[in-house]
């Protein structure tokens, strides 16, 4: 394997100017929801175009219907068929920066600051979601090619610009270039650490479908005086399948539901027992105290391992100030399930709408939103090779055994880099909970930034040999 | 008793006149809720005002905050201790027109029609609410004044104008002229007949409370993703709460909540099964088919004698397109209590808050919308003398029983005739259900016209007997 330490060093003795490229494509308000930014979207994938050119890369910003992808590709001089041959994923459009009166400092005039705690943060929007975080792999790479005069692998980056508004692009995207596209395995760098002292790799995602639902009673809205009594309202309707979606101690009333749930393994369960993740903190943060999932399961349990059954909103009748004794013809409701495992979201959708059926009396009418999709959940084995050298990197980095965890969100790449290109995707990142992704005064710790080039720079060594 | 021929052929041969007078009232749009159209209530009070004094009652029109009340007082020269006097009232208000496009002929053009079913109309805002209704006693004792010279009782007429915006005025309107406004009894004509040939007698009107309630989870909107499981989702706490008001047999299961109800006499009950109410004709003009109230009582006892627990409107959430995978910190509803017999409003409050408050996490909080109030059930004893009086006068004109009737909704002047003024009310009307009022095309028959005079001669000609 090749010696690290000058590669290393090399990163070390450029991390000045490492910043200050961040900080240049921080400048760039390229926000991608804002059609008013669509030519900063432009110009921050030029920025990137430009640089990767000059490290090597054969690098392009591809049109789309919306903001630009950039995809650059990297074949050493010395390849041959077992050269691996990776992508690196990331995205170069940020959130609004508003409210703009919350931010300490200018959204887009990024800048390192020693805070009070006596920790060095470089402050501003996209320091952490996702520039900061796609950066330490692009600087990994420089440092490389500085120090060795190559990359020892074949690479693929891609750098999309829509991540933050939904990715309307990307799958078309990844359709229409499948072959050039396809590697053995996905980098993803937009997730956080365990803590500041301790890497993770995400190696678990819960998929999603949702669903709306309409109950309808009578067929207008009626006096509630007149037919109070003997007109069913269908609010109540709507209630009672709410009610029974959970039974008392917390488990998914739906039959059907759990198909494919397998249960976590005690190896895992072990794993993250070791973490002494506090379920008591984590829900008192959010004024809370009594884990309202399965009883019997740890909050992380649930929040990575188990599905739910969630609303995500409800409303029907007269919803505005003072009373008004309607009856009313309509409720409504906004369905969410995370799913885990194995379960099928076609299969959890049919399974709710029967369930949802069972419970309208027979002189009301249900509809759903029939809107469909969803994504089943992501599971990367932990013994995927690209699992275990990344681990490795990282333990040679921070001296501790990287969190093998799982996110209770989606990150529908993931999904897409598997369906369409059948690869799986090894999530690594640098972030922190505290990071403030999405709000004002968002920041990416210096040592984020530092140690998530060093990181990379292992992490592509290992690949490597 | 005085010989009724005479008064009833006066008010037939100045039958086209009443119908003109009720005509130039409606002309004048006195739509309460509306600021700029004040002074045409101004207007309306001013001509019943100066038709009342030409009848030779002491008539005014009185200022309050809001629009002003007629009061007219009329003592027979012969009165005596034992001259009842009676107040008969009114309001002079309407409901807003809109909308106007779905006017056959234009709202405040009142106009008279032979429809294709050979029935003659009176179409117009306010011909049948409450301008028709109260012209009928206002006709009545013209033709006791034009027959006999004098009216046979002593008389108080109260024509209100806020009416169809909540009465703000009344009560402390009421309180102030205590003793100016106590009579023995109140005629209310502003109510329905029970079909076009079988007049009727309101004898039971609900009670009404209302609560808002609001159910924190966590202290803010979580992602569903992050939270999902683990935080409760108040959401599914308020669901819990509605599911849980009816049992499987449509009975209400807050503890104590029917205190007070009273099993419906059998004599009542044997009377209104008379009736031949078709149930399912009424569940099909809305739409449904099964009725929702409780297990073995009939429609119109659900209606007229048994409590309701109704949500009017909930919400919270995303309620808007699409889909946001939002974990909510609150949701909302909005409830009202029907209550009959001696149904206690404050008890009902409390017991439901103690219901609510018995279903909420420890972790999560309720809150009350504390508005309070409310007013309980009126049921006027069926033996009272003025109901007698007024169902044989009825049956005179009518050549049927009246029907002695209930009403599921509420009408707060005659808990306020009650509470303030310690008179019952007898609510008699000649309004049919298809009268459209606060409707496009609002009507009345012109039998309702004029039968109703007729019946008002014959229940004064009574009550003097």
């Amino acid at each position: 394997m090749t010696d690290l330490a000058p590669i290393l060093s090399a990163a070390e003795q450029d991390f000045d100017q490492s910043l200050e490229r961040l900080f240049a494509l921080c400048r760039i308000p390229s926000i991608s929801t804002d059609p008013a930014h669509a030519a900063d979207c432009d110009r921050a994938a030029a920025a990137i175009v430009a640089d990767l050119s000059s490290m090597g890369f054969d690098a392009k910003a591809r049109p789309t219907p919306g903001r630009p992808m950039v995809v650059a590709h990297y074949t050493p001089k010395d390849a041959n068929a077992k050269t691996p041959h990776v992508l690196f994923y990331g995205h170069y459009d940020v959130q609004p920066a508003d409210p703009l009166e919350l931010w300490k400092t200018p959204p887009f005039a990024p800048q390192r600051r020693k805070d009070a705690d006596g920790v060095e943060r470089l402050y501003g929007r996209g320091t952490a979601d996702d520039k900061g975080q796609f950066m330490t792999f692009v600087e990994a790479a420089r440092a490389w090619i500085t120090a060795t005069g190559s990359l020892p692998i074949k690479a693929t980056f891609l750098i999309e610009g829509e991540e933050e508004s939904g990715s309307p692009s990307l799958v078309p995207f990844l359709k229409a270039n499948r072959k050039e596209l396809s590697c053995a395995v996905a980098f993803v760098c937009d997730t956080n650490m365990w803590d500041a002292k301790t890497p993770a790799i995400t190696t678990r995602l819960r998929g999603l479908v949702h669903e709306e639902v309409t109950i309808t009673g009578p067929r207008i809205d009626l006096h509630s005086g007149m037919y109070g009594g003997p007109a069913m309202n269908p609010i109540r309707v709507l209630s009672k399948v709410i009610a029974a979606l959970h039974d008392k101690t917390g488990k998914i009333t739906i039959p059907g539901f759990y198909e494919g749930v397998a249960p976590l393994p005690a190896a895992t369960k072990k794993q993250w027992k070791a973490l002494k993740f506090s379920d008591a903190k984590f829900l008192k943060e959010v004024g809370l105290s009594v884990p309202a999932g399965e009883k019997g399961k740890s909050v992380l349990e649930q929040i990575w391992a188990r599905p739910t059954a969630e609303v995500n909103g409800v409303w029907g009748g007269y919803t505005g100030a003072g009373t008004k004794t309607v009856l009313p013809s309509q409720a409504h409701a906004k369905f969410t399930f995370r799913l885990v495992g194995k379960q099928d979201p076609e299969k959890v959708l049919k399974a709710f709408q029967a369930f949802v059926k069972a419970r309208i009396p027979k002189d009301c009418k249900v509809t759903f939103s029939g809107r469909g999709g969803g994504s089943p959940a992501t599971e990367i084995p932990e013994n995927n090779p690209w699992i275990s050298k990344s681990a490795a990197a990282l333990k040679a980095e921070f001296k501790r055994d990287a969190v093998l965890m799982g996110s209770g969100g989606s990150i529908p790449i993931c999904r897409s880099f598997k369906d369409i290109l059948g690869m799986d995707s090894v999530l690594v990142g640098f972030g922190l909970n505290d990071d403030a992704i999405h709000s004002p005064n968002e920041k990416y710790n210096l040592a984020s930034f530092q140690r998530g080039i060093r990181s990379w720079i292992r992490i592509i060594g290992g690949l490597a040999s």
